[in-house]
C-alpha cells in the first residue's frame, strides 16, 4: 500500500527547507521534493548580508549549512518532479515522473518562474505542449518530439523518451550538452519564441530555426504554481496567501517567493516555518 | 538639531534586529532601541533546532550569532527606553525617558506582554498608573509612589524616582534585588493583583499586602504595543498587519511576535526583513 504523508513539501529553497525542519520537530510524516543541489538562487548568491544569525555568508557557505541542518535531522531530499498535485477529497494525490505520492497537506514553495509562457504555450498545453517528457513517453511510440530543456537535468527525460519516440529534437538552453543517444538532435544557441500549431503538428520558432513534431515538451526547472495545482488562486502571478500561508484550497500552503516579493532567503525561511505550523495546525483539526 | 531617522526600530528581537540589518545594507539611516541583551525569549531557550542554517544552537548561541552580526555591520543599540510614539504629520516622534526621538518611519518589533493588565490598571493610566518612572518623576517631589519593577532594569527607574518623591516602595518580581536607596522600601515575594483608586490616593493590592501611595509606576520589560501607538489597530491582542508588515498608521510597519502568532524566531526574522524592506519602499515614494 502506498503510504500516505502527512505533509508534502514541493521546493529545496528555504521555505521549503524550514517548512520540512518544523514539520519533522514536530514528528510529522513528511516528504520533500526538490533537488539535492538546493535553489539555484542559493548557491549562485555571491554573498549575502542578511540573513540574521549568519553574517556574510557565500552562496554555497548557505547551501552548506542549510545542507547541514538536513542532515543533522535526517530529512532526505526526493528528487523525483512533481508535475501535478490533484485534490482527492481527504488527501492530494502528486504526480511525478512514472510514480504517484500521497499526502494529507501540501506545502508548495516553488519559487518564481523566470519570464512569461512563450506565445502559442498556454493554448496548446495538454494537446500538443507538455510539460512531462516521462509522463507522455508512451503516447510518442513511432513518433518525433522537439524537447526545450532548460538544464542538464532535462537530459535525463530527452532520453527516456527518447526510447519511445522515433526522433527527438533536444533544444538546450544552457551549455556543455552531454552525447545523448542516437535518435536525438541536440540543437543550441537557439532561443525559442513562439509555439505554432500546424493541423496536427506543432512547431516551435525560435531567433535561428523552425522545428516541427508531433509534440513539444518544455522542461523548466520550475513549473508554475497555477500549472503544478488546478485551481490555485494566483494574485499578480504569485500565489494568493493569507498571513497563515494557507492558500484558497483547504490543506494547500505555500511559502517563500512563490507567495511574492520581496525574494529574499530569510523571508522565505520564515514563511516556511509559518507554512509547516498551519499545516500541522489543519491535520489536528481535521483528525 | 535634532536628526530624524529614516527608520525608528523598537525592539532587540529577531523581527527588529532583522530590520536593522536589512536597513542598513540598504543605507539607510537608522536608530535601534532595545536592551544589548537582547529579547530574554532568545537568550533563555535551551536550544533552539528550527532556525533554518544554524541545526541545533542554544539560546545564548543565537544571542551571540546575532551581537556578532549587528557588530558586523556596525550597528549599535540604543538602550533608551521608548514610552510613547507619536505622528507629527510627515515624521513620528518617539518619547523616551526625559529625550525625544524623531523618524520618518517606524518599525515595532517589540514582542508579546505576557498576561492581562491589572485590572484597575488601564482605568486610572494617566492618572494614578504610570509606565515611566523618568517621565514622571518631576510631578512626584515630597509625593509618594508604589513601583512595580519586572526586571533588573527597572531598579535605575526605581532610584531616579527616589531622588525626587519622598518615599518609593518598590515590589520587584524577580530575585536578586540590588541595596537601593535609604527612601526606597524593597518588597519582594509579592504578586500583584489588583490596583484600587480611593480618593487621590492608589493602592496596590498584591496576594498578601496593600500599598498605597499618591501614584503607581508599572515598569514591565514590554509595553503593549498599542499603548505605545497611540491609534494602532490591534487585532485578537497583536497589531494588525497586512502581508507587507504595514500597519493601519501610514509610516508605521511591525514585525516579530507582536504581529501575531508562530511566536517563532525565524519567522520573526522573517516579518523584518519584510518591515524594512516596506518601509524603504514607503520612504521612496515618499520623498
Amino acid at each position: 500500500m502506498m503510504s500516505r504523508y502527512d505533509i508534502a513539501i514541493i521546493g529545496t529553497g528555504p521555505g521549503g527547507l524550514e517548512a520540512a525542519i518544523t514539520a519533522k520537530l514536530r514528528n510529522k510524516d513528511i516528504i520533500l521534493f526538490g533537488t539535492k543541489e538546493l535553489s539555484p538562487k542559493i548557491t549562485k548568491a555571491v554573498e549575502i548580508r542578511n540573513y540574521l544569525g549568519l553574517p556574510s555568508i557565500s552562496g554555497d557557505g548557505l547551501a552548506k549549512a542549510y545542507t547541514d541542518h538536513l542532515e543533522a535531522m535526517d530529512i532526505k531530499i526526493n528528487e523525483a518532479r512533481i508535475s501535478a498535485v490533484y485534490a482527492m477529497g481527504d488527501y492530494f494525490a502528486l504526480q511525478a515522473s512514472g510514480e504517484m505520492y500521497e499526502a494529507k497537506t501540501i506545502i508548495i514553495s516553488t519559487g518564481v518562474v523566470a519570464g512569461r509562457p512563450f506565445p502559442g504555450e498556454d493554448e496548446n498545453l495538454g494537446s500538443g505542449v507538455s510539460y512531462c517528457a516521462t509522463c507522455d513517453a508512451a503516447l510518442y511510440k513511432g513518433k518525433e518530439a522537439v524537447v526545450i530543456g532548460y538544464s542538464k537535468s532535462k537530459e535525463e527525460d530527452a532520453l527516456f523518451l527518447a526510447e519511445n519516440a522515433d526522433k527527438v529534437t533536444y533544444v538546450a538552453l544552457y551549455k556543455d550538452v552531454s552525447e545523448l543517444a542516437d535518435n536525438i538532435e541536440v540543437i543550441t544557441g537557439n532561443v525559442p519564441k513562439e509555439i505554432i500549431r500546424e493541423g496536427d503538428k506543432m512547431t516551435l520558432v525560435t531567433n535561428k530555426d523552425r522545428f516541427t513534431a508531433d509534440g513539444i515538451f518544455i522542461l523548466r526547472d520550475v513549473l508554475s504554481a497555477e500549472k503544478l495545482v488546478p485551481g490555485l488562486l494566483m494574485e499578480d502571478g504569485h500565489i494568493a496567501v493569507g498571513r497563515d500561508m494557507s492558500t484558497n484550497i483547504e490543506g494547500v500552503f505555500a511559502c517563500g517567493d512563490v507567495t511574492g516579493k520581496p525574494y529574499q532567503y530569510i523571508k522565505a525561511a520564515g514563511e516556511g516555518n509559518v507554512a509547516a505550523l498551519s499545516a500541522i495546525s489543519y491535520l489536528t483539526v481535521k483528525r
